[in-house]
């Protein structure tokens, strides 16, 4: 079938109208999009930052729609149930990985822009085990964070053993960091914004969250965190963040920083067990925590929203850093 | 009581006989000290490597010796238990720490040379809780070099979730290194030596080991490794070896490199989980299920063995690199 997307034809084109093709197999649904992200990870791909991007490049990484159709083995789908879908949208199924509920580490997977196109078109032919279904107090516009950016931070979060009354810092509060702030916060722990930005200064305090600006010298905290969780793209001091953390405490990085991470090895091993920790995305079975994580807790990302036809202004805004902290959900055009 | 030892009176000074005095109080022991390592600890501590020397400084980190006198209240010990002693000797018994097991991070903890004489001595007075009974298999100078080394390897291993079966390799074949070669084997690990050291390359062969020359491109080894043991100082390739990890790897340091470590984030969070974690010696209870699993494997240092009398060319020895892998332990002087 023919799908009608917005694609960057070349490196850092604007978004033009692009038509492709793709077939419905048996494993596949057919979903009718509803709303999708477009952040800054959409304009480094159309930027070509990593070196791998194909064009035409459909962005959307975050993506909530409606089930149209399905493949005969689509087992627990059905036509009109409200799907999110994220970063990652196949894996093969047979490896150890997948066979340990570790997809998110399978060799074989496909990952939207990388290997399948985004979600900023009509409609979108996803492998059925990556089409998560959402309740009803989900099923809207500041939800469709929760799918990519939600799913990585809240895996960091369980998966580094992060429990009530914790102290975890978030270290870069923008797509990622405010959501992983509200996990934090709901679960009981002692939460902690840094950030340089006095707006966001201003209004994370004003909802409730501890703030250090990262030119603090740090003095007060020193080995305190249990946790923190870097989801930047700073250079950071990792000395001095190092020296923040209690004897066996963790930095998890979900960020790219554009340099090599450096630090003294001291500040791992010497009357400590500290330790940096990477994270991916995350699991299935972290992917369906999240959603009833977040359906009870009433997280949602603190989004701007703008009509589909507005892509190119917000990919601007993204540049700008114009959009407070957060992806930015398009809604669906009116007219397709 | 007097206690005679010989020291280094200055920055690397030759070691001279020099006597200090220390009572014994009730939760003590008093051990005439049988077997002490003499390593490159040793040497970077009479010459002021951390900068925090005292001198008098007296050497010896991992001890053997006899329970000649205790204290009332060091319930469990009795005179003429041969016991164990390793870099720890003191914790306060009151903090988080302490009360959850975790002693080897009490921030009061006292430890040999930093803030109590090390093992070259006739008679040392520990801790109770700091001396550990040991088998009759063990009462031997090759065994020394368990109670520091052994119990920082043992701890590595045991806590970073080792198993039979996993891909293992250790990177600095010295001291601690060879021990946790022969710890790994003993588990039915896949063990894997790394060195460029020709006499070491062979021994290791010879002794069933794996070895790779670092100077190999690891293009076999990728993403193979569940853990690697840093054991050395010598800096490294850090995203070469960071390579080797399976998504879920770890690298775990024990060793102090001089200068930073260095990586690039990607390699611990692109498709993977990887984790760079720190080791500091290790809890009683590791050191406890340490000698028993010594014991029962039968694993003992690759010693060489030297008159107490021989402390200074030894300690030449140690600094020209003409000691093979191996701490050396020094004999009890005949005549005290």
């Amino acid at each position: 079938m023919q799908i009608n997307a917005w694609a960057a034809l070349a490196k850092n084109a604007p978004l033009t109208p692009f038509v492709y093709e793709k077939e419905l197999t048996p494993e596949d649904v057919l979903i009718k999009v509803k709303y999708r992200t477009l952040s800054n990870s959409d304009v480094l791909f159309i930027g070509d930052f990593w070196g791998n991007t194909k064009y035409p490049l459909v962005p959307g990484e975050d993506i909530i729609g409606e089930i149209v159709k399905r493949g005969d083995r689509t087992k627990g789908l059905e036509i009109g149930d409200v799907v999110g879908v994220g970063y990652q949208v196949y894996c093969c199924g047979l490896c150890e990985w997948c066979k340990s509920g570790l997809e998110q580490f399978c060799r074989k997977q496909k990952n939207l822009r990388i290997h399948e196109h985004g979600g900023l078109a009509d409609f979108m032919i996803v492998n059925h085990k990556f089409a998560f279904k959402i309740p009803e107090n989900l099923q809207r516009p500041e939800a469709t964070p929760l799918f990519c950016g939600g799913l990585t931070v809240y895996s960091a979060i369980i998966n580094n053993g992060v429990a009530k009354d914790m102290k975890v810092g978030v270290v870069g509060i923008g797509r990622l960091g405010h959501l992983a702030l509200k996990f934090l916060k709901s679960m009981g722990c002692q939460t902690y914004a840094f950030t340089s930005n006095t707006d966001k200064k201003t209004d994370l305090a004003k909802k409730g969250y501890n703030v250090i600006d990262p030119k603090n010298d740090f003095t007060e905290y020193k080995e305190s965190f249990d946790l923190l969780l870097y989801t930047s793209t700073a250079d950071l001091d990792w000395n001095k963040y190092l020296s923040l953390l209690r004897p066996v405490g963790k930095i998890c990085l979900v960020g790219f920083p554009q340099n090599r991470v450096q630090f003294y090895a001291g500040l791992l091993n010497d009357y400590s067990r500290r330790q940096i920790v990477g994270n991916f995305i995350g699991s299935r079975k972290d992917m369906i925590d999240m959603i009833g994580y977040a359906s009870k807790h009433k997280i949602l990302a603190d989004a701007e929203i703008f009509p589909y036809q507005k892509s190119n202004e917000v990919l601007s805004l993204v540049r700008d850093g114009a959009i407070q902290y957060i992806s930015v959900i398009t809604k669906l055009k009116e007219i397709l």
